[in-house]
């Protein structure tokens, strides 16, 4: 076999150009707010995340097609979560819960594998009581770093990871460091052992960042890269402004003034809508309340 | 809800200028020749169906994650097949078949679905005793046209459908019209029947198709449209040919005389290696012989 | 929902003759009344559906893992609808989403499939507008007749046919004859039909049924079988009289009056509260109201 | 092929005992010798692992539906693997492969979960390198010991776990243990460190194991449980005493001397064709050889 291999591999081929495919490009959107369809957010925007998982526009990787993930807040304590390994645009399902739930507070994530199996577990958003988590980056050198971080979480929470990727520690790791208590610090100490371990390792750059987390009230929005290079990260702004440079759109009055949108990528194209959050930042958003806070892993 | 439905929809938003997306666009391939273990031919050239199922190179519509099949002619009567609705690139036990099966008759096909559900039984090929078939274009306004094909069938076939697409109905069609004693007269009988009744409802362009069947020892393809504006086709030519073109190429050395490709799209860039197959032309291959006959679709 | 949970869980029930061994055997409920969550009738019963799913009591085929499915009307003017391959008991999607939707009316269905591709396509309950059909018996012979049948379904629903089963057939022709406006002379028209048909092609015993059917505000429920032999169905009885029979259970309180289950196969073991319902018998079930009316097929 | 089929269609047998119902009841086959089509193994035999998938006669556990697994030596040098989360009796691709795919030693489970997920990596056979194993029972106290199991297996090794089961990591002690080198001291080992880590950790009785692991050329099945009442383990005994006791019956003389098969339960009801495996037994079978050793966990 192996002529037929070569011939095939190098032959009646050429060459192949690889794309500057960056790893594990996946894509996030956190809504907080006036109650809203779920089928809203995830189907209806010009630039929906379901349109993003066939065609994202600012990412080479232009296929989500690896799993897809919504938790939202709803009547019951626990946020719902409905993950599927389908691609997203193909899951009726979730076309059909997303059509009869209404929530004020959602979370909704398309994945793009960076190799780990494509299964339910391995999809985000990531719960924990009340908590939900979602990932866009990655560790890298995670089969080198990976035994060494799962032994840092906490011993009584690491029966409970179902799955085996990076963002899955990650989150176990902030919840081990305080992410009850204090999510920026928790999140701050987890991105600061990734970094050591990973440097540890000889990995030059550990970690690749942006991620919500949310306890049911308060969202928080981190965007970090230990090269200082971050996969984007935009916020909604306020909704107040967009109805004074808008004064003859209508459905920007539907929307409570508190209606915030946290995102990897923009949902759309209206002019001003969209406000680039800064490297190395932390967004909390609490009703109708965003800060900016300066964000810098701590080391454990 | 209305509002806020509206609200994103034209909001927040812009507007989204759509592509030319060409609806039911697949890829396929068929393959005789030296027995190759399925694996050299799906994954390993540098532009693969399985690279295909991520990033087309001739379609706008760059994905095709809605379904994957493959069917072989190994040791039994019966071809095998292993269809799935993952998308290619995520099948594990698609990758784990495929570099332990050898055979000297492959058929490939990844699809894009154009509405019709994302089922095992809308993939191809599609298989009745030791016929393969699989189709890359569509029957237009098939919700339409559907029922009276539908009844066109020979009922004795009729309840041997399983899946919900035009391409399956136009294998039965060609079943119906005699596929097992004469395919290009077949082929050409059913799409004549498709575009009659489509244009009886006011379809102007009634048929877009490249078509491959096979019953083991000769394939036949046929590459056709209305519109005379048909999906790409390509036939491997000669492997000796390839073998004066490029003497210092030893791999090319390794497949038999007779190994012949016929893909809706190169598996590389090697020049001179794939030939177009013109319009409305029907390519018969049987062993290392090829010959290239008009195809018109013919009055039932 | 404690009280609800608990008067589920212990509640409704009677003694049961175990059947005889019959293709097609599935279980299904349909739930009107009190808004209740759907993981209270899928999952908390002492003999669920999703229980039955593994271990149905009056079936021999005691496995019903090829499929499940729930329709609910909730907010929207369309019922949802979460349809699955997998064991019911698996599907992680459905246990939470099921602790997060509310509705005043549900049906549910597990299958056990005879043949008929295991897809989400062939699940019950059908849809179609504000309509749901969900069906537990076979059409008998219905290789034979399936051309013939789907034939006489209106030429302009017939493109709506996305699976392959007998049911969904069966649905369809129910809506050919007229469901939208009289279900119960739709349904005897339909049987009607299927029993003709059968008959002509030489099928002794030609329909064995019940089904469940529901435009949102009433439910209808039939008992059929060309045999005389029907399929098990149960309806929940007077709750005023539950409450009477049981002084002391504080549960039975919980549902409102007018709150009815009519089911495959009792929920649980509670004395006196299943009533058998009749051969050839169709319930109406309308708020808090329930009639017993013959159901004989009609000649079409 | 008929006259294998036949063979195992009425073949092999004896009686079974019912056994109570202990959890993570799953069912798996190791087999050995004449190349065989893998539908041969899976889906003939009269009580075929496909229809115990359905209906197993020695549990109280009755349903195997939580997913499948066969591995297979082909003609390459990793072993084939094809895992699946849907029901065995379901998947059409296992079918259609396993009417394809010719092998001299095969290994095959079916899945009963015992809570955590159905996902592919959560299916036997494990693999690595050229090694299968496959697990019948459960490490006790899983979620209170599974910490101190991962950290047990060598560093090298641990990124290389993908699921979330005990008998997965069951497997990757065993190969931290020796599995490449000595099989027997390497699953003693394990076994005794899972039984030392249990006790710390207050558990009675920490495991329950039928296990088989192969290197492509041996087969090692073992039988163990700390409690001394280990899981149902037969092998199949000597096909020349078979021709003896049976002469008048052909298809005994169509698999070759040193066809060997070990099973958690019986294929069939040919009388005395099943041996039971005692408790705390080692079985090795290489070519037609057959060695029972004892096996006692060994402290760590």
């Amino acid at each position: 076999m192996t002529c037929r291999s070569r011939f095939i591999r190098s032959g009646w081929v050429g060459t192949s150009t690889p794309g500057t495919r960056l790893d594990g490009m996946c894509r996030w959107l956190a809504y907080s707010g006036s109650p809203v369809l779920l089928e809203e957010l995830l189907y209806k925007p010009a630039n929906s995340l379901v349109t993003q998982s066939r065609h994202s526009r600012l990412g080479v990787e232009t296929t989500n097609g690896d799993g897809f993930g919504v938790g939202w807040y709803g009547t019951e304590a626990t946020p719902g979560l409905f993950v599927s390994t389908e691609p997203a645009w193909n899951d009726r399902n979730l076309l059909d819960v997303s059509s009869q739930i209404t929530a004020g507070r959602v979370f909704a994530h398309i994945r793009a594998s960076t190799g780990s199996a494509v299964q339910q577990t391995n999809c985000h958003p990531f719960r924990y009581g009340r908590r939900l988590w979602m990932h866009n980056g990655l560790i890298a050198g995670f089969p080198v770093v990976r035994r060494e971080l799962a032994l840092a979480v906490d011993p009584s929470l690491y029966h409970r990871i179902e799955g085996s990727t990076d963002s899955e520690i990650f989150f176990f790791l902030a919840l081990t460091f305080g992410l009850e208590e204090d999510p920026p610090a928790a999140v701050a100490r987890a991105a600061g052992l990734v970094e050591a371990v990973g440097r540890n390792h000889g990995v030059v750059y550990p970690l690749q960042m942006t991620v919500a987390t949310t306890d049911g009230e308060t969202t928080w929005a981190f965007r970090y890269s230990s090269r200082g290079r971050s996969r984007s990260l935009f916020r909604s702004g306020d909704v107040m402004t967009l109805r004074l440079q808008y004064p003859d759109n209508p459905v920007l009055h539907g929307l409570s003034a508190d209606t915030r949108l946290v995102v990897s990528e923009p949902l759309g194209d209206l002019h001003g809508a969209w406000l680039e959050v800064p490297e190395s930042t932390c967004v909390v958003v609490r009703g109708g309340g965003e800060r900016l806070l300066p964000f810098v892993p701590l080391a454990v």
